[in-house]
């Protein structure tokens, strides 16, 4: 059976994660930053050194390219990201890109020459220090000229960025790629379900979209001594209310769905007035769109509820969405071929998270798949998925390629 | 009977709110600032022509004198305070200091001369531009330099404004008086229990003490995406059980004893991020030492419990706290039988904000009346008291004085 070569997948995996190395184990690497160039000058040189194909296209993605013979117009991808939030681990995205690249070496090895053309991408910025998932967005066409307005780094920094790399904002504008045939994705879960269910792959179905809404609550700001509490109108009454009910409203109801209220203030803000105004920052997620539609119902008829019992206002605005995303069966299969092939336990699964797969889901079929990581601790320098679950991904993305062959070539 | 000079006494409140007068028909008269430096100028011209004696201690407060026959080294003192919040009200401190100055403009009228000399006082800083109750807690020796270290203003300000008036940190520092026979006040009450209850006086019997906490409960931060929510240790989901449980704990357990929480905020504070941190800002207040000592216990042993309902820890750490002033059973007598003279209804009940007669209660017995204020708006423009109120506000005192010459003179 034909099978990666694990050592030199550790191995890299190893030495990729000593550029932009934290003194705690984990690494800084945010988009277009020198660490991330310099990750990215080392991943060209890896393809290089493999004997595979390099391209870059006008969003800074990199591609090692495995041609096909006779060479062909449309392609299947796979990869994730090089890049890295500040302070963050060694798996989130870099063993994506580390175990496509790998199927594709190993394929070389072998002689194998596919039907069409494959990718191993490493995605611009998918952890936002920009704009969050900008490559992969630029390649789907879903990049406007306001996501450039909205960056998180000003206008000057932005073009001494992207110019670093040789790309500017035009560039992105113009990064649409329709050659895709199919898209696959590894990345580690961050979350528990598969380690706490000893289960070895998670095949996602979903990317769950996102809501978000800011909520004020209005009352009456008073003396928090002379107005008797049975008269008071605090609109921080009305906010704790809604925190504890929507918590138990969405556990009761929705799961797997999510909510997370993250931000909260009360106005004045002073020990001795009564607040007259609370403001919370919602957020909530669901796989499905339907179920996203009856959550917002269900949580906006919470917030009239709760700001009625307390003789209160609430008013609320909502903020980008992100769409739930579901994958492609025939993609999903492939993976789940690769796993049975394999003999490892899997499970459909939704991702909480966002991924450059969301992005590809629109102009391709797509799906992903997760391996465990230890504790769900992600973000964060202690994030650790281990050797052999590392392997397992790579062997799996080395079937699930050879699978998209057989069902799109 | 005798009786004050109503029209006086309105001509003069009605003069005195051109001082500092805002375009909404308050007056901004924040401690030593220009404004407030007027009104103090208006009130000695006002004494000089009332043909009264003037007196300023070192610590800037300001009295009328009308003295007794023969010379007495104890006095009689009663008044409040000419100045008010920034955008405060026409009524708040300066009622107080009118109905004691016209008692004892018409006891000169009537050429009565007392017993023990009697003094129409206006407190310097009682609101807190600079440090609150600044001049009745110099009279009682409260002053210390550390009260000057954390002063609202810098250093240089301090200095500046105090020496506009011809008083200096040392002068403040030994202001302290011991020729205290008694002290009465007048204010607005600033809430609406004697409006809502048609009653003319309230005889304060206490003014509540105050204690505050800052709180901060303590879970973990997580992905508001994968972490699943019954794994999660969400922060603010015990601060806002805390808020809940709180408010239903004191409303049914130490009426009249009122909470307030006027500050909460959750870290990291992202829409995304569950909250591993949530701060509050707690403040109760209570008459009585021993309730609030109770009211203290309850709160603690509520916040222990909301973290461990939710796997949080919960630390607090107290701020500078005021202790409850009990107010002398003579002088709420005297304020009493001033009542039933006149026929006003009257009522004893809890001061829930700090006035000067919390400094004086320490040395000399001393109480304070309020009159109604129109829904109980203060600190703001819009603080009402109807003429009539201030009328019977300043016919109160001048009995309320005879009273305390035949008790304590």
């Amino acid at each position: 059976m034909l099978k990666v070569n694990a050592d030199r997948l550790l191995a890299d995996l190893a030495e990729l994660s000593q550029i932009g190395a934290t003194s705690d184990g984990g690494v800084s690497r945010p988009a277009l930053t020198a660490a991330d160039i310099e990750a990215r000058d080392w991943y060209r040189g890896k393809i290089a050194e493999a004997g595979l194909d390099y391209a870059m296209d006008g969003a800074g993605n990199q591609s090692a390219i495995l041609g096909s013979d006779p060479p062909s117009a449309k392609r299947i991808l796979a990869g994730s990201h090089l890049d890295s939030v500040p302070n963050g681990g060694r798996f989130d995205g870099a063993l994506g890109v580390m175990v496509a690249f790998e199927a594709l070496r190993t394929l070389k090895d072998h002689g194998i020459t596919p039907g069409v053309s494959l990718e191993a991408v490493n995605f611009t910025d998918e952890e936002g220090a920009i704009m969050g998932l900008m490559g992969s967005r630029a390649v789907a066409g879903q990049l406007s000229a306001e996501d450039f307005d909205r960056a998180k780094i000003d206008k000057a920094e932005l073009a001494r960025r992207l110019a670093a790399v040789d790309i500017s904002r035009d560039s992105m504008l113009h990064a649409r790629r329709d050659d895709v045939l199919a898209w696959a994705e590894l990345h580690i879960e961050q979350g528990t379900r598969l380690e706490s269910g000893e289960i070895a792959i998670g095949v996602v179905n979903a990317i769950v979209g996102i809501r978000a809404l800011r909520v004020t609550f209005k009352g009456e700001a008073a003396h928090a001594g002379t107005k008797p509490m049975e008269l008071r109108r605090d609109a921080l009454w009305g906010a704790a209310e809604f925190v504890l009910r929507a918590r138990k409203h969405i556990m009761d109801n929705f799961m797997p769905g999510v909510c997370n209220i993250g931000k909260i203030d009360a106005k004045p803000g002073a020990f001795n007035i009564v607040p007259a105004e609370a403001h919370l920052a919602l957020e909530f997620r669901h796989g499905s769109t339907a179920e996203l539609d009856r959550m917002e119902t269900a949580l906006l008829e919470l917030l009239e509820k709760c700001a009625a019992e307390y003789d209160l206002s609430v008013s609320w605005e909502g903020t980008p969405t992100v769409r739930p995303a579901r994958m492609s069966e025939t993609v999903m299969r492939a993976i789940e071929s690769a796993a049975q092939g394999l003999g490892l336990p899997h499970q459909r699964m939704l991702s909480f998270a966002g991924h450059d797969t969301q992005s590809m889901a629109s102009i391709a079929p797509a799906a992903m798949y997760f391996v465990p990581s230890k504790l769900g601790i992600s973000h964060n320098p202690k994030e650790f998925t281990a050797d052999e679950d590392c392997v397992n991904g790579a062997n799996m993305m080395l079937r699930t390629l050879l699978e998209l062959l057989r069902r799109f070539a």
